[in-house]
């Protein structure tokens, strides 16, 4: 008998009809000889429909406290759902707020973080034989406060209470059958992966793959929890994320991520000194926009280049104030491209295996697709090309490390 | 400087535009100097298409804990909503779950009555200059379950937590400008009364005057709140309801309360015996049916007639049972009546002034409508009648005992 935490999205709940199904998904478990904890996000609508009471009720910064306590009321309809549909089937189960399942959070209402969960709770009800159904997204902070841990938030309850549960697998299911070696909107012939070290889903989840939130994937790395993303909508064993301790082998790249999400800026011909790219950097980080790649590429003794990526969304705003820049700086001048796309290789074995990026560098070329940037990491390699090469710059790469294959692993290494 | 508690319903809280109007009226209350804490029910039709989520997904006997759960959301969402939109107009307010304002109620998750109130937390908030909005109609049981106190249970909460804080006033904002002399709708000349006597108020509740739930009222009467009932749509004083021991002079009557809710059932020509009306009640209570009036009529020595009066949704189910009960005590037989109505006339000045029946019967008598049944209590006469005659009755009473009159009080007790 395992322990098992289960987490259900908000489309996983998304309708009474769903609901069902989800009690059914459960009482299989259950029949299986699992124990069973289980994670609800709020049915998919609720959140944004109370989001857009508070935004249509008061014009800017609502009380961040009376915020939460809104959106939390989604969480706690279809928890209790679920637990009465379960227990109308004759498997007793009881729902849990946040401050119920004592999901401990810093002192913030909005994005906070949990500190810690005080499992006796959950560990009761298993005991009695009750399936606990514990509300996502949500804490109480040292006063008794209603906190929420942000959007996506759900998957970090899943995980920060199968942490401290010690359970046997946190399961994920949401509306994707798992982790695909690409997207397989763009890349028909992406395959699912039966697992991923946690490396490779950081990797991802940070270059934007949605499979799972970011926070999340770096909660499970603390505490090294066994995770599955599965389908709530088809049967199959999903994408099992692994640590490397137990991951004897590995493909050299395991997936490839893509964005259009983001837009590249470079100042040229800066007076070089020493701190220069701090006193480029520093007005951008002021006006609140996050930096992605970083590249300089120094041109002479007295000169360098310097170029850089923001979300696409802050584009018009780091122009303006990179003019600004390199007027006090006395550049040459900048240059600008918002219809940029990136496309990042991830994979724990470019770490034994050098090659990789070579081997990246010429696929593009092959396909005549100029870099504009690079920047890699010990598992990852990103590079910038123009927005329209996007699809075919996957797919090609997609085929060329064999990610169509049905066993990566036999892919030979050496090229 | 008053401490005052102000609830607001469903319908005073009904949309955003409301909201924003019961913000204006609570800043309004704290400008002219007065403390405040809010009670708020949900958003009307908010309950109801909770409820309509549960029988959709359930089809009976939802359990009752996680039923609670579901419909307390409701009145979280009004309440965040209304304390945002205070805090953003610059009067700090915080909003409180039934948990949050440690309003304990007995160890039952539906209709739980109140067992004690822990004022702490409201009475900090209050220090603080923060304006509390609690939640209506829930509560926390000793096990830390979110509990409901039965529809209408937001008046409850009001009344509680002017007891327990010891306000000035608890004033009952709503859909009505307050108490009538009668239905207005049926009774275009009814007047609104300034003030009545809380039994007079219970007597009213009792027989189905929606003004304020039955409950809420006898809390009232236990902890003596002075309680004030208003419109939150117009301006106006309300009615107030006092205490006997504050109030000098009495109507004779103070109003009428009527209802088409009721069926009435008969058994005829009973052996009489000791306890021959438990003997026919005894089936009927056993049916989970409750009975409102009920009057024997010994014909002689030996048989004795019995009326009673049922909610109509309850009639066919009486009458197979009591038709059962007649075969099985030997009477001659039942008669029944769905197409009734009860007339009560309510009035503290009953007690000091005998006529009034009298007086009820003559009206009736001249106005050619025949009285069916008769019940009295010290401060009431009911009486029942053909429904065709209810408009009627109810327009001749109201004529006769002068509660058009401005000023009820100088109508001559003598007749």
């Amino acid at each position: 008998m395992s322990l098992l935490v289960q987490k259900y999205g908000g489309t996983s709940v998304g309708s009474l009809d769903r609901i069902h199904h989800v009690a059914q998904k459960i009482i299989e478990t259950r029949q299986n000889g699992h124990d069973v904890v289980v994670v609800v996000s709020a049915m998919s609508g609720e959140t944004n429909r109370l989001v857009g009471l508070i935004e249509s009720l008061v014009d800017n910064n609502p009380d961040p406290r009376e915020y939460s306590v809104v959106v939390s009321t989604g969480e706690m309809v279809s928890m209790a759902l679920l637990a009465m549909c379960l227990s109308a089937q004759g498997f007793p189960a009881r729902s849990y707020t946040g401050a119920q399942a004592q999901i401990f959070t810093e002192n913030k209402c909005m994005k906070a973080r949990i500190e810690r969960i005080e499992t006796h709770p959950i560990k009761q009800a298993l005991q009695e034989g009750i399936i606990p159904i514990v509300a996502g997204f949500q804490g109480v902070d040292s006063y008794g406060n209603i906190t929420t841990l942000g959007r996506g938030g759900s998957d970090t309850t899943a995980v920060a209470l199968a942490a401290s549960l010690a359970a046997d697998e946190c399961q994920i299911y949401t509306d994707v059958d798992g982790v695909y070696t690409a997207d397989p909107r763009v890349v028909p012939e992406a395959r699912q992966l039966t697992h991923i070290t946690f490396e490779e889903m950081l990797e991802l989840a940070s270059l934007g793959a949605k499979v799972l939130q970011k926070r999340s994937v770096e909660l499970i790395g603390k505490y090294k929890v066994p995770l599955r993303v599965l389908s709530s909508f088809h049967d199959g064993p999903g994408t099992l994320i692994t640590y490397e301790e137990v991951a004897m082998e590995h493909p050299l790249v395991s997936g490839i991520a893509f964005n259009r999400s983001e837009a590249k800026l470079s100042i040229i011909g800066v007076p070089d000194q020493a701190g220069i790219a701090a006193k480029i950097l520093g007005p951008i980080g002021a006006g609140n926009i996050d930096v992605d790649m970083i590249v300089q590429n120094k041109i002479n003794n007295d000169l360098t280049d310097l170029s850089f990526t923001v979300g696409r969304e802050d584009y018009q705003k780091a122009v303006v104030i990179l003019e600004q820049v390199a007027k006090t700086l006395g550049a040459k001048g900048i240059s600008s491209d918002a219809k940029i796309a990136k496309i990042s290789l991830v994979g724990v074995g470019m770490r034994s295996h050098s090659g990789v990026a070579q081997k990246m560098f010429e696929v593009l070329g092959d396909a005549g697709i100029n870099i504009q940037l690079i920047a890699t990491s010990e598992i990852k390699i990103s590079v910038i090309v123009d927005e329209k090469y996007l699809e075919l710059g996957v797919r090609a790469l997609h085929a060329a490390f064999g990610l169509d294959k049905e066993a990566n692993e036999e892919f030979d290494p050496k090229m």
